[in-house]
């Protein structure tokens, strides 16, 4: 829902889609933030079902706040990591622009030639059809929860709520593999499987996304959310930390999963072929139900957690 | 030079032809930044020939350091700048990404599905050729006289050369309209006049840009500029500021001109029509000569400066 799909002025049935994302840096592993980056970027590709990338450009900022042999390094290693996840999904990095800035960023932009055939506008779900989603939510009070750990007055809070260290690095860990896997695999299956559209779930949390997604469609639909597959431990931070929204599905996300619309006699297979591939879940989290008045994207009641 | 060029995965014989570019405001009207950073982003892809640019994506930084309704102000004017440009040259800014951050960005992503016979390769210039540039340099110059003008101490100094408050005025003028001025009508008489390839002048100054130009191309070249247009007024402050290294070529262009390598019968009718589209000249600056060892591209010992 975040890329441009644009005839080709020239070449009629032609399509350019393209998308950049670019932000800054929220894992202290400047390597694994160059993966995340990049994992981010192409996650809008794949929310098409795009599965091949033509190129990449890098869009970068240097810290200028960072003693110059410290940006040199950090600046080469979120480099490397966003470079090889390109290479990881088949795709390169053919240019961009650095600048130097107070703050570091990391991003690029993504794009592919395409014919229609290519890629699944995300518009033609139908009542009776079901959500799938591919990564677990929770990343961004993962990450936060991290850096609770070295305040030792924010720490003994999280410790009341029977929370380890080790738990915060487990979710931690969790986080960082789920942000930096691509959802190719995804982007694929969706034309295997028949998917009637997808987006990939970021900064408006789970239900931001499911809302504009049913907005998006042809149909009146109402996106029913009926399972929040959560990071383990999250749910009690955010039963505490009721600004983060995660429970009402409005938690940021990085790089989160694909939230894909797929006919119901299909969402299993979607889901088990995934699993195998990526080694990673994927769950049906809800039901596409047809709505009176105006599309929109709700979680149910009584919804139901799976703890990651 | 600055642009990507990448056959497409699926379809044989398709380029995508891409590039991004962005900057930190150095003209205080917003609105005029826009275009400024539009007619940059733009000119590399004119630059290749490609005449028809498919879209762009914008991007965009709104200054923290701001008052909120001043930023409110001059991001929205710093937009209009950039999409009133792109409109003029027959294309449309179709997303994007806006951060906060300490310091205001402006730029974009502009791109193009083509086939080999949309964009000229520059690389396929011979000794007999001329070099043709199609604006003045000077500009970061003027940018900054403009600058000194507010300053007592620094105007004191530059009063002695004979450079008036309106001397600056206009040549800064001229650099704003020349900044933002499309290098569209070049690329397209690129085709008609058979250039043998082209770059746009911009960070590395003149020489900088013609030394790259000249490496890039198969035959063995010496670029040898004989004439350089410079915004009156600005070699007398490149004369006494030598640390910008106007006349040596060195000097920082933002949005330059095309300098394009053309069979030598066919540049002053380039030259000349150029002028009749876009209302202002073109110039032949130099020839193409065989070089023995490696390209290059040197300013004649005795260059000729046309004043504009």
């Amino acid at each position: 829902m975040d890329c441009s799909i644009v005839e080709s002025k020239k070449y009629p049935d032609f399509f350019l889609i393209s998308t950049t994302d670019f932000f800054y840096p929220l894992v202290e592993d400047p390597y694994l933030q160059g993966k995340v980056a990049a994992a981010n970027v192409l996650s809008d590709m794949y929310a098409l079902g795009v599965v091949d990338i033509d190129n990449v450009l890098m869009i970068l900022a240097a810290s200028r706040d960072m003693p110059a042999d410290q940006r040199r390094i950090v600046t080469k290693l979120m480099m490397r990591g966003f470079n090889d996840l390109c290479v990881e999904a088949g795709t390169k990095v053919t240019g961009g622009q650095t600048v130097l800035n107070p703050w570091p960023i990391i991003g690029g932009v993504a794009k592919s030639i395409t014919k229609e055939e290519d890629f699944i506008r995300p518009e033609t779900s139908v009542a009776g059809d079901v959500i799938v989603l591919t990564k677990p939510i929770g990343t961004q009070l993962a990450v936060n929860a991290r850096e609770w750990v070295a305040d030792e007055q924010k720490w003994d809070q999280v410790k009341d709520l029977g929370v380890s260290i080790e738990d915060v690095d487990r979710a931690f860990k969790i986080s960082v593999g789920s942000m930096s896997r691509l959802n190719r695999t995804g982007a694929r299956l969706m034309h295997k499987y028949n998917a009637h559209g997808a987006t990939d779930v970021t900064g408006f949390g789970i239900l931001g996304h499911a809302d504009n997604l049913a907005l998006n469609q042809k149909a009146k639909v109402e996106l029913r959310i009926h399972t929040l597959p959560i990071i383990k431990h999250m749910k009690i931070l955010a039963d505490r930390y009721k600004y983060f929204h995660l429970m009402e599905g409005y938690s940021a996300e990085t790089s989160g999963g694909l939230m894909v619309l797929l006919p119901k006699e299909n969402a299993q297979a979607f889901c088990d072929e995934v699993s195998r591939i990526d080694k990673w879940p994927a769950w049906i989290i809800g039901d596409v139900l047809s709505a009176k008045d105006k599309s929109c994207a709700t979680i149910a009641p009584d919804v139901k957690v799976i703890e990651v």
